[in-house]
Order: structure tokens, then C-alpha cells, then sequence
């Protein structure tokens, strides 16, 4: 749905150029974004207790702040630069994707990202979500079955009547495990110009280039 | 939010009005709601699992199509009627007034329905909530504190940045002992006309007769 690179190249780049910080804001998103998976591993094989991920951001933050100099900055600066990942702006097609697509079928978020995230997101990239569902309803993370079990549950639905749509090939590949039909949409730009898109996975019931194609094939 | 009375008669006089089946649904929809409490008491008390709003209904439904004959529904009737929760109408002022406030908050419910009923029910009404909270995903139904702690817990914010907007005295003060601020919604209809209204109870935040006022008061 949103541009995570982009947004936090432009965001942290005015912020920091606001206050003569002269980094390459390009290189910190993607060291920030690497901390991910392996911050969530230890939740996931059952190692650490569960944390949102506004707290798992905060922890790769403040290493990252000690690697760029940047450790002096104060309480709130740190919390705003952590909530940038609240303030992602969307693909250019996926506000008016989804519009199209929430008038046929409820639509929600299943992501790892927490409550509070996924809502302040939405309400900036204006997201029209019918309903938000986070991993931390089942303070686990994807792909962890237990993450794909909350749609079909909460939704009152049978898993066969809930798509998961993501641009990550394991998201899709976990549930269909679970069940749920998949869709695969193409991020090419996702990881920035220059770098490999993901090949349309195998085995996924749709691969669209955007929301709007999803509505098309989707009939809505 | 809704009217749920007034939509009771009308969509099941409708239906039934098709089949043949004149009984007094107003009756009908005041018996289903006086055993809405009493269903969910016995979870409150911990003598009884968690189940949800729409299995409570159901338990409800069963006795009364008992109580009126009309046991001999087919299970795809009973489910139908047991589905009429899911399609209230809201009072006049709802939509208007939520699309107001959400401009400048993050609106959602907090209800002791469960997430497919308020989700289901939201797409019937038109009602635009940011978010969908559940007693449901506190497996306790209000006043228990800890579906009231839901709120700020999932939005990440404090109690107090936070507003239980309600028609309920009972549900506000419940609120208000968990940190909440609180609004009392007049709705002299709810119970059908000629029954007393709720007086407005003392020690509210604010008491509005509709949604229009609140997003007014709140300057929205």
C-alpha cells in the first residue's frame, strides 16, 4: 500500500535538512528496514516476548542513531523520527484502488504492524479501511498461522473467502497455507530505482501490477 | 449509532411480511434485546466461556423462535434473522456527524458486538470508523476494564486522549473509571416512543443530543 523508502528518504531528509543533519537518509531507511526480520525473529521462535513493532523500530532506531552520531538528539526527536513509519505516503494507485475495491468487499489491513501504526497510517495516506487487523491481535508475527487465522476469525468468514494481497512472495506463500486466495502486487520501486523487482510469484491466484488492476480483475 | 429497534421491526416485518408470518415484531425485537444482558452476564462472571455477540444472539433467537412457533425455520431463515444485527440503520445524524469528527480524530467503536457484526454493520450504515475495537478482542464484555483499556492500549495513546462516546450511563461511568473522558449521546428513541429517555447523566464530559452537536462541542 505505501511507499516505506520513499516516505522516509522525503520525511527524515526535511526533518534532518531543517536542522543541518546531512545524512544519506536513503542508506538509513534500508539499514532501518534490514533490522525488521531479524527483530521479529526471536517473537516469532518463541525466544523474547511479544513487542509491537513501534518498539521494535525504536530498538533498531537507537542503534542506528549510535552508528550515525546521531545519539544526542532528544526523547522527542527519537519518538518522531520512530513514528515516520506512522506517516507513509501510499502508491500512487492505492487510495483509488481501494476505494473501488470497498465497494464490493470489506477491506482491511493484516500486517505486522501494530494497531496504532496501520490507524495513524491510514488516516495519513488516507486509507479507506473498513477494518484493521494487526499481528498484534495475536501477538505473533507473519507468517505465523496464527496472524492469517485472525482474518477468517474475526471476519466471521470462511478462510476461502478472504484474500491476502502483499508484494512479498513468503507473506503469500504463508497464506495459502491458512487457506486465504492470494493476490501478488508488483512493488517494483519498493527497495528504490535500480534494485530487482520480485518476479510474480507462482502459485498466487492473481499477480497485478496495482490496486487498480486488482479492482479490474476482481470485478469492483 | 443506530437504531437498532426501529431496524429490527422494519427488516424482519419485511421479511416476514413476504412469508406470511404477521406476529408483533416490535415485541419480538424488545424480547431479543432484554435478553442481551443476562446472556452476557454469565461470561462477565467467568461461569461461562467467552463466546461472541452474534452466537449470544443466536442462543436468544432460538428460545423466542420457540416462544413465537416458529421453530420450523429452515437453519438458512434462522441464520438470516439472527443477521439482522448486522444490518441496523443508523440514526440521521450518525454519518454526518462521524465524517465531521473524523476529519479531526481517529474515530472507531468500542462495542460489546463483535468485530464481523460492527464491520458488517458499518458497511450496511455507512458509518467511516478509522478503527473497529471489540470486546470481542478482550474475550470480556464491558463494563470489564479491560475492554475499555483496549482503546488506548491498541491506539497507543493515553486513557485520557482518549473519549467513550455512548447512550448508556452505565457504559460511560465504566468508562470514566478506566481514565476515559466520556460523552452522553441522547437517543430518546431508543427503547421505542413512549418510553422515557435516559436522563443525562451526571458527571459526563459532555452531553449532546446527537452527533452533530458532539462534532460542534468538539470543534470539529
Amino acid at each position: 500500500m505505501v511507499d516505506w523508502r520513499g516516505s522516509i528518504i522525503r520525511d527524515l531528509s526535511a526533518w534532518g535538512g531543517a536542522r543541518g543533519i546531512a545524512i544519506d537518509w536513503a542508506q538509513f531507511a534500508d539499514n532501518w528496514r534490514a533490522g525488521y526480520q531479524p527483530a521479529m525473529a526471536p517473537v516469532r521462535e518463541g525466544k523474547a516476548p511479544f513487542r509491537i513493532i513501534d518498539v521494535l523500530h525504536r530498538e533498531i532506531l537507537d542503534r542506528l542513531l549510535v552508528k550515525y552520531g546521531l545519539m544526542q538528539l532528544s526523547e522527542a526527536e527519537k519518538a518522531h523520527i520512530n513514528r515516520v513509519w506512522h506517516r507513509l505516503d501510499p502508491w500512487p494507485d492505492a487510495v483509488r484502488g481501494l476505494w473501488r475495491l470497498k465497494q464490493r468487499f470489506t477491506i482491511g489491513t493484516l500486517s505486522n504492524g501494530n494497531v496504532a501504526l496501520l490507524v495513524n497510517m491510514a488516516k495519513h495516506a488516507a486509507l479507506p479501511w473498513d477494518v484493521v487487523l494487526s499481528a498484534e491481535l495475536a501477538r505473533n508475527y507473519k507468517p505465523d498461522p496464527s496472524v492469517y487465522a485472525l482474518a477468517p476469525n474475526l471476519l466471521g468468514v470462511q478462510p476461502g473467502a478472504v484474500m491476502m494481497v502483499a508484494a512479498h512472495e513468503g507473506d503469500l506463500v504463508a497464506a495459502a497455507k491458512s487457506g486465504l486466495r492470494t493476490a501478488f502486487v508488483s512493488r517494483p520501486l519498493e527497495f528504490g530505482p535500480g534494485k530487482a523487482p520480485h518476479p510474480d510469484p507462482p502459485g498466487v491466484d492473481l499477480a497485478v501490477r496495482d490496486f487498480v488492476e486488482l479492482a479490474d480483475r476482481l470485478g469492483a
